[in-house]
């Protein structure tokens, strides 16, 4: 059947849902097609189940807290895994339910549950359809990758898209990748009882870029877990195990979750119908701030399988924008402040610009540090592990970004990433309103050892305004 | 003996401490006059103890939501409140080891542990000498208040200076005041098993002043805990209890802590001297930018014993300006944006101006508000309690303030007044990162409700910046 249409999107995820919501307000006339599970990677795979389960492995990882604190049984506390692994999908699928409401009240013209080839860059191919279309959102998102050495592997293999579904976890896990997925599940499963093992590449977690961060936690975090950070040396089975060996030693393991990168997900498009070949894994060059193809400006890319980071309100912005750009003249958009969190315990997140991107732009720049190690309200609740690093411009004294592992370090670096995308100076952070007790006193205690550095200014002697 | 000083500052708590670092900058020739307890009400008997027993409640609380997420054996868990006193007193007393270890650094000539009066306005007397000061600090802070019905029935009541002196937690308890304190230590012992009872005088807690929030956290915390709003009928002992008649009904108590208010500490500094009354209750009239007096420019007023709230960032803050201007030209300096926070669970908290604030000055303004039942992330944590209502001037659109109870409460707060302080509106707010999932995204959705209301802009369709 044929179908002609203002705006076919390829992807009911949250690039796609976000833009289908901006090109609703300028025409009925557009389709979303999506051949695969609906429901979002975030809500179903991603964000929002992994939440859960950290949430649960974090609660009962309190009770190491509770003799301190004058409370008895906590040794007593057992952990159903099976129930926690029910626990999660019950919350995971109301998370999906949420998402498939809001689909409902589409009307099911606007639906095609098929996957889409492209004919040529105006024409979609599915089973049942063919759609031509005057603008198109491409949004297929991302998969997670498998390196070569666990190919032949499968059957030991978990990656995100099974791993919520395990009716009850394995005894003993190897989690391949220190990333932020890699992280945040392997210390929640290690704290759930699963005898684990992360094996990470290099000396590095969470994408930290700053050394001396990465050397705090890298190695706090190996006091929290077993981590290995030489890689998988070598592979086999032996019996109904796997026998993984890193940093010369062999670890015999039930599963391996794999979450060692995202791909993109460009495969049976046919967008070598267009002229790209992918086979090298590029991605097609696009503007960034407006989404647009460069060699098609009448296709839009956005979410996961643009190949940036992988963060659900940038994939919901990058929607967004592709989504206007579709139905109204094309405006570049201004990507917001970065903001990147791994939610293990401590945080780890990096807001602003990363060590790493100010050192390659050779930015002079200097650090304020604090440690959480005897910091009050840290010590009230019984986590003294962190360290905040925050970089401010010599000269402007202006905050340019920050690296942080902190208890409640999602917040931190929401306040962070705000003054930044202020663009203000060390002076007139200091100037806002610290409570006490607060972890962002920790904050402010770095902050001040950036303008000690720096040198503060004359008009602020007291970190208050005066009135002139 | 007699003294010369440059400056005299009485009282070594939050207030006089803070001053006393200005000071030290331009002159070594002062003195910290204080007979009383060291360590600071802050760190000895109010934010820092009151913060170690609320961590123990909620850790000890949390075993409610144990089996929902797998957990087993939460039904078993004991507290044994003996310790958990204990653990509090020792973290309070390495707070208070933190302020004394500050302390000793200056020397012995700066200091003297007796109470001071005034002779005239640049003399005062203590037990050994009679101190001659070109400037004086008055930081003699705050002590709670007795109401006069509890009067001939002191050996049942408690107040801060000594609960957290108390070697166990009474059966039974009777919280006067659902302020601040009586909230955050009210919960806290009734999660930690004592049979309480909250009295307040009116339908109110913690100082909401938003209406609809207040009928909405009343609500929730009188599910949470015992709470009435009929104020104290009747008091009578009975054998080893107290028998209080609140709302009707009598309620039969062995201790009662009375948190109904702190008053301003004059008494014993003859302050009558310098020509003022405090029969009357009322505090010498001070300018609050200088914290100079009006009628004796020399002398300044810092902390809790202004009169003004009894908060700890702003005692410090007063103490500094206190402390800057008796050893430079006097300057005003601006108060920073307002910031409360009642560490109760959910938090309350109000940043900028209050309800009452905008309704009283006549102001023309809209309010965004959310739920936190069903907000994802709160969803995640089992905390599904809280409403939060943000106020933006209806022409400029920029956020004013804000009233709420929010699981995470506290951070949302700081992000509030720190926006609040930048000036921003709503448009410029909603451009900021949210990370997801977390607790900011609620904030969100009261900004795009109060975005919605007060009509957004067309420059922003998007929420973010257009590049121009």
């Amino acid at each position: 059947m044929k179908r002609e249409v203002d705006v076919a999107i390829i992807g009911a995820g949250s690039g796609g849902l976000s833009a289908r919501r901006e090109v609703e307000k300028k025409t009925k006339n557009y389709v979303v097609i999506d051949g695969g599970t609906l429901g979002t990677t975030c809500a179903r795979v991603g964000c929002m189940p992994s939440k859960v389960l950290i949430q649960v492995a974090e609660d009962f990882y309190r009770r190491n807290k509770h003799l301190e604190e004058g409370i008895h049984g906590g040794d007593k506390l057992t952990v159903n895994t099976k129930e926690v692994m029910a626990h999660v999908r019950k919350l995971r699928d109301r998370f999906v339910r949420g998402v498939l409401g809001g689909m409902n009240s589409w009307g099911q013209e606007h639906f095609i549950d098929e996957y889409a080839k492209f004919v040529d860059a105006n024409t979609l191919k599915t089973k049942s359809f063919e759609i031509t279309a005057k603008k198109i959102i491409l949004a297929s998102g991302s998969s997670p990758a498998i390196p070569d050495i666990f190919k032949g592997y499968e059957s030991f293999l978990i990656t995100t898209d099974s791993f919520f579904e395990l009716e009850d976890l394995p005894k003993s896990m190897a989690v391949i990748g220190l990333g932020v997925i890699g992280m945040e599940l392997g210390q929640a499963v290690s704290r759930l009882g699963v005898n684990t093992i992360g094996i990470g590449r290099r000396k590095n977690v969470c994408g930290i870029t700053d050394p001396k961060l990465n050397d705090y936690a890298t190695q706090k975090f190996s006091e929290l877990l077993n981590l290995s950070f030489a890689g998988v040396e070598k592979v086999e089975q032996k019996k109904n195990q796997l026998a993984i060996t890193t940093d010369g030693k062999t670890h015999y393991v039930d599963k391996v979750l794999v979450t060692s990168g995202r791909g993109a997900q460009w495969q049976n498009l046919n967008i070598e119908a267009l002229g790209y070949d992918l086979n090298n894994k590029i991605i097609p060059e696009f503007d960034s701030e407006t989404r647009a193809l460069t060699k098609y400006p009448h296709i839009f890319i956005a979410g996961d399988n643009s190949g940036e980071k992988q963060i659900l309100h940038e994939a919901s912005d990058e929607g967004r924008v592709a989504g206007y750009n579709a139905v109204n003249e094309v405006k570049a958009f201004r990507p917001r402040t970065p903001l990147m969190v791994t939610f293990s315990d401590p945080n780890i997140a990096c807001s602003g610009a990363s060590y790493k991107e100010l050192t390659d732009k050779g930015i002079d720049f200097e650090i304020g540090e604090v440690s959480f190690e005897g910091q009050g309200r840290s010590i009230v609740k019984l986590k003294e592990i962190g360290m905040l690093r925050v970089y401010g411009d010599k000269k402007s004294k202006r905050i340019l970004g920050s690296e942080l592992m902190a208890p409640d370090g999602e917040h931190l670096a929401h306040l962070l990433s705000w003054v930044i995308s202020q663009e203000m100076n060390v002076n007139e952070v200091l100037n806002l309103p610290f409570y006490h007790p607060v972890i962002e006193e920790g904050l402010r205690t770095a902050l001040r050892d950036l303008r000690d550095k720096i040198g503060g200014n004359e008009d602020w002697p007291l970190e208050i305004k005066m009135r002139l």
